[in-house]
């Protein structure tokens, strides 16, 4: 399935010169939802007692992909949105930091977690979100992606950590 | 399964005197978000073209109840998010105005719609993603929500449709 071809790319979004990953056309078909989880599964070996989305275009697969590794999901969301005791990292912005927040309870010591997200770009996200993880004492067994723009060498940030993208620009 | 005791409470959330429904508890095991999706799929008698979940909790179900039903995905999305055409609709907060959007190609005319958020509380974004949906030519099948905050009086805002609930407040 050739499922590159159901990624728009959207010149100048969001700002002049960047040219922007749209997957919704490829969410429009639940086959091609269904096939890209299984391309995720299948590179899974071992068993997952978390996995991980990042806000939100990360929320999309991570809770299909959940389902399919019968594990629990648990959002890392942008700051002030949890409501319960979080962990904060901070992440590099163009201009400044931000910072992603975990719930304190959602992962236990030394289960093993899958961190998903929609795109690997620069790294800086998936880096923060590694961290989180690890502060709560998860294991992380793979990060992966919909789409890696290697270009960015966003692997540099994830390094020791098992990557996988079901697409590479 | 008693899902409601999976529902964490937080007081004055995001600020004084709102009590926020954390789902996060319950998103943590697969059962149980397996068990919503079943009870969710079990009261919807047509078929159904798209599933729309709304930024960004209503992602949470929405891509699972996608593919339960065999249907696709499309997300409407706050302001400024969605980067392809897009058309807008106001929803009031409570200072001022925002607006959702959706991609101009999300839904064909004619399409069944089952329009998905995690809470129906003042029934304002949901209004506003049924006008988006509408203004489509898209067919709402239903509406429905994972928790309805029944004092806020949300199903005045979506007179004529079919509103499904799982956990009544």
């Amino acid at each position: 399935m050739n499922i590159e071809s159901l990624v728009r790319t959207i010149p100048d979004f969001p700002k002049k010169g960047i040219s922007y990953k749209d997957i919704t056309p490829l969410l429009q078909d639940y086959k091609v939802m269904e096939y890209c989880v299984k391309k995720f599964a299948e590179q899974i070996d071992s068993p997952i007692d978390k996995v991980v989305g990042i806000e939100s275009r990360g929320f999309f697969f991570a809770t299909l992909l959940a389902k399919e590794l019968k594990a629990g999901f648990v959002p890392i969301r942008k700051s002030g949105k949890l409501p319960y005791n979080t962990l904060k990292e901070p992440y590099d912005l163009e201009y400044g930091q931000d910072e992603l927040e975990i719930h304190e309870d959602a992962i236990l010591k030394g289960e093993k977690v899958l961190i998903h997200d929609d795109v690997l770009a620069t790294g800086g996200t998936a880096k923060a979100a590694c961290n989180l993880v690890e502060r709560l004492e998860g294991e992380i067994i793979q990060c992966n992606f919909l789409i890696e723009l290697t270009f960015l060498e966003g692997k540099n940030q994830l390094e020791g950590k098992e990557i996988l993208s079901l697409i590479k620009y």
